[in-house]
């Protein structure tokens, strides 16, 4: 089968790799109906991250073709989501709501690599989760975003404890901040104050739920957050770059007792502990518990109650994922649907 | 008035400071009954913080000598305890819970100076409450330590989200690590582990409810933690020193998904982004918001439910504070209390 994997910074390529097969009785072995392309992608991509080898990709939505002896929940012809994270569903991690951080837990980018053609997922159960039907094709890039960057942007608007009667900030403006953005609005946030310089994702963030566009950054964005909140700070903030300067904006962008969701995967930060301690505000984070959530947002797409799929703005065949990596790279999508 | 000051490291005095008066219509002049030395005092008196000239003393338990024309709820005569933080209790920020926040919160620590005679106090209805009636002697101690030891430790433990069914590891046997251990078990955890290698604090971390002692510290600390649960982790987490060690101890000692309550004063400390992110805890502290708890405090005091002055082990008459701050920083007392 056809796979993407990563040779070294801005070295993707379409390659054949193995054809996957069921190996443990908890596996199922899916077929990608679409696939895509993360922020996250573009660490490694940047040469922030190794890459020597990588099996790219970590979102899917797909066809069950087999599932071995002991998997219950889904079944070949299924159409299923998937986490970014594999969990086995059962362990006292997952039962407390954390399957990212499951006794089993496994990453599916840089092992499984899901930008392929078909993938072998083990602990189906505890990671798959099947729609009630074959869904409609408009409906296959939300259900696609809902693998990920929906679930992440939806854990961190809970994280920061986005809810009625709160502001919320948003530090991020690629499709995880976005999609924050929507979660908040979907969990009933008074306020969505959407931070972001780019017109494009400016307009996505008002179509999705922002009440307030702040352009600035760093300071004077923290500034201009404390002017529109009268000094205090917003309620919540959902962080979602993962740099210093985006989690020192989002910290000092929060009230005391307020809550910071951030899941921006965390590069070459530290955190000064005095000035966490005295800022008094809830940290909380890392990667997204997306198996939590995805039947709750699985229901909302199928009622098509909210359209996560807007974030994708380039759509390409498999074959040309190397285009895809270069036009997020330089900014000219915000995020890029694969067709296998 | 006489007053503890301090001059710089290891230089505390008694001397004649200037006698308080109402000077804002909030304020309240009291006369106090008990005083004493904090753990965090101990930050200045070995040169970890500067001290030139610092009146001493946040914590603090007395008569209402004079009030200003706006107090509403405190009147000569009674006998009260305030928050090691000033507060105005009508800011929407004391109104979220976190006086120790307020748009005019002041430290009472290096500006009132309760280790005296006599204090005045800002915002005395957004900071004191008064006991029913006047105290009998023995409870004074407990009264004192709701002042800030108790009610730091109650608010670390609330922050860690102790409660029943949870296991709650302690990082620190100092008075509010022991008083982190008593909240725990008031708010019905279910196992307590105290870290500690002092068998007299082993034994009071015993009486407050610890149900296992871990004498281990950092790595092979959170080793212990670990074989105790599974593998996983203590639930709840409370920090209680506030150095390098003691942050990543109690983080790495918390499961995936679980809460760490840090209130030891942060000192250089730098906390790893991606160790952090990865760890995937809720991380919430800082100064404690004491006020919010003091009127339930008192109550489970009053009603002898709990004796969280047994964390005084050394009493001594003001004149002798010198003799104090020695004694802890020797560590031959735990915490010490001041009779004026």
């Amino acid at each position: 089968m056809r796979g993407v994997v990563m040779y070294g910074p801005g070295d993707v390529r379409v390659v054949e790799r193995d054809e996957p097969h069921i190996v443990e009785p908890t596996d199922a072995v899916i077929r990608l109906t679409a696939t895509c392309i993360c922020g996250s992608d573009l660490w490694p991509y940047r040469g922030a991250e190794p890459a020597d080898g990588l099996p790219m990709g970590h979102e899917y939505v797909g066809v069950v073709e087999e599932v071995g002896s002991a998997v219950e929940t889904v079944k070949p012809g299924d159409f299923v989501i998937g986490s970014f994270v594999i969990s086995d569903g059962t362990c006292d991690i997952c039962r407390a709501g954390y399957p990212s951080r499951c006794v089993h837990a496994q990453f599916v980018h840089g092992t499984i690599g899901t930008q392929s053609d078909r993938a072998r997922i083990p602990y189906a159960d505890g990671t798959l989760v099947a729609t009630p039907g074959m869904p409609d094709d408009d409906l296959v890039p939300s259900l696609l975003a809902a693998s990920d960057v929906l679930g992440t942007g939806w854990f961190a608007a809970v994280a920061a404890e986005a809810g009625p009667g709160k502001t919320v900030a948003v530090v991020g403006d690629g499709a995880v901040g976005l999609l924050g953005i929507l979660a908040a609005r979907e969990l009933g946030a008074e306020r969505i104050i959407a931070m972001s310089r780019h017109a494009d994702r400016q307009a996505l963030a008002r179509e999705f739920g922002a009440t307030d566009i702040v352009e600035e950054r760093g300071d004077d964005g923290v500034a201009r957050i404390k002017e529109l909140t009268d000094g205090l700070g917003a309620h919540s903030v959902i962080e979602a770059v993962g740099t210093q300067e985006s989690m020192m904006q989002a910290i000092r962008s929060t009230r005391p007792g307020g809550h910071v969701g951030y899941v921006g995967v965390s590069h070459d930060v530290q955190l000064p502990g005095d000035e966490l301690f005295f800022s008094q505000v809830h940290l909380h984070g890392g990667p997204a518990p997306v198996r939590r959530f995805l039947p709750d947002l699985i229901d909302r797409i199928w009622k098509r109650q909210i359209d996560p799929g807007k974030v994708f703005d380039l759509e390409l065949p498999l074959a040309d994922a190397a285009a895809g990596y270069t036009a997020m790279d330089q900014r000219r999508a915000i995020k890029v649907l694969l067709r296998p």
